[in-house]
């Protein structure tokens, strides 16, 4: 267990630091110290969470570790996104490899850097340990209004429910073969902070799709304690996903069960439909009206026949991470049902 | 890389979450959606930080389960107390290899939780991911009143150096054969919090020990442009440190470079000494002059007879926790000096 300093560590952590963004709105001191010191917004609340990405298990020699290090942030970022926060503050726990060269570590960095830049992120400190695979464990940090964040548990019977972008080909992007965008959905997921943060005082419900749709409309449902139904002829497919999925015998699976889009289910009050649709068009998010919160508990799917379209669960493309959060929320309403 | 949800983890993470302390102060919301909400205090800073503890790095088969836990939460806690914080919130990362047991997570989970309860610190999230060897990321947030958090870059030349607690035992507990009170030191470090927060508005700098007495106090000394001279025989070792390291070549060895003490050296302007004795003795906690801060850089050891004791690097036991802050400031110091 006792252990030197392994040569070359100075240089592997001078590499992946090089190309972060360090210093920021409300970084009282950054990098440098025991801790972080960071001024929070005035009149704010904090929104935070933490996210692991690890190798062999979240990626492969498919991502690049540019890809990596994008993920690794953008999926926090998601979770702000769904919970309506501007995003402030990282802090970057990385777990390294013997012998891992400092030109991954730096492509890692600059993945990284370059999604921090994207939606104006500070890395505001972090640490590097010794690992059996390359680990990123990012927190982040942002910002809400006092009282106005996005939560799970506010929709209400008869909201609309709504998701943003397309569905399905973050899941499409991990096969052998797959379509430019697709793979590139897979590696390089788009948060939608700018959506989230538009609907706070219109949603009264949110949750980013990252098990897949059903799966997470069904934790909102859960901490809401209602259910919805969705009309499957209009769930928002690309063209690409439409010609990846043209002739299988389930050719909405991966929309309904795929993880990883990183899109924004929300629910709507049916009075603010047309608000919450207008924001997201201010925002230049797409946004699409898919169903209805219902009385009943879980998740149905509706054919246009009107039949019940049967839900394969599993497709937990890469969906290792399990918030303690929505489990252990699942785990306490249980009993009292 | 693609994975379905493994049999159990629902009931991993059951056994993980039900020893936590899941409410307290300022969690607007806590475990249960895609992310926590936080109430900053008023008038105060935030101070964040991140660390790792990962099987066969930072412990091994002499670690139980419990120690594991409390040690993943204290070592952070040991930096807010480097700060002058006061601790509030933990978001805890966990890395779970296939296979394992309900009750080796439950464990963790109790040593994390008992550390926590110890001071006064709330579990506001978290999440679970597979991994190949067990690990745990945990970030901690304190707060300190604006302006008055204790940093490494504060020392001035003439300032006294003081050292809380006794140094060496952590290094010694990782022996074969180690006395139960140097076991426990490496197994249940104790993090400095009363002492830290006592210091503000005293101290002119601190850091906690953590890689070694010398190592630490040269982190503090390159970001406060300033050198340390220490005099050997004011360091303060305990009996239990007398007794294994009797007869040794180097019986210093431990006091100067071992890691993972957890006790925290400051600096203090000399019209304060009083002032910062008096402050540790209000809340227990033993604290010793050791040196003084001196123009040179560097850290000397000055010996009794006046001659200079040359300290071995590279004692760096169980210290693969690198900050990417203290690095970088490192890094980024050097050309300008």
């Amino acid at each position: 267990v006792a252990r030197a300093t392994p040569p070359g560590e100075f240089e592997l952590i001078e590499a992946f630091t090089r190309a972060l963004p360090l210093v920021g709105e409300g970084v009282v001191l950054g990098p440098g110290d025991d801790a972080a010191l960071l001024q929070p917004p005035l009149g704010e609340e904090l929104v935070a969470t933490v996210d692991a990405v690890e190798e062999g298990v979240h990626f492969d020699g498919r991502f690049t570790p540019g890809d990596v290090g994008w993920k690794s942030l953008a999926v926090n970022l998601s979770d702000l996104a769904a919970m309506g926060a501007r995003p402030l503050w990282a802090l970057v726990a990385l777990g390294v490899p013997t012998g891992t060269p400092p030109s991954r570590l730096a492509g890692v960095a600059r993945g990284l850097g370059a999604c921090a830049r994207a939606h104006r992120v500070t890395v505001a400190g972090g640490n590097v340990t010794r690992a059996p695979g390359l680990a990123l464990t990012v927190t982040v940090f942002g910002s809400v209004p006092t009282g106005t964040a996005l939560r799970r548990d506010g929709a209400r019977i008869g909201d609309a429910v709504l998701v943003s972008g397309t569905l399905g080909e973050a899941a499409l992007g991990l096969e052998q073969g797959a379509a430019p965008r697709l793979a590139r959905r897979q590696r390089r997921p788009e948060p939608r902070l700018a959506l989230g943060q538009a609907l706070r005082g219109i949603a009264s419900a949110a949750i980013d799709v990252s098990d897949g749709l059903v799966q997470d409309l069904g934790h909102l449902c859960t901490a809401s304690r209602v259910g919805a139904s969705l009309r499957i002829a209009e769930l928002p497919l690309s063209p690409a996903y439409l010609k990846a999925t043209a002739g299988r015998p389930d050719p909405w699976g991966p929309a309904l069960s795929g993880g990883e889009d990183y899109e924004l289910c929300v629910t709507v009050p049916l009075a603010r439909v047309r608000d919450a649709l207008a924001a997201a068009a201010r925002v230049g998010t797409p946004l699409s009206v898919i169903g209805t919160v219902t009385r009943l508990s879980g998740v149905q799917v509706a054919r246009p026949d009107g039949g019940h379209h049967p839900v394969a669960r599993g497709h937990d493309h890469l969906a290792a991470v399990r918030r303690l959060t929505s489990r252990r929320r699942a785990v306490r309403r249980q009993p009292t049902r």
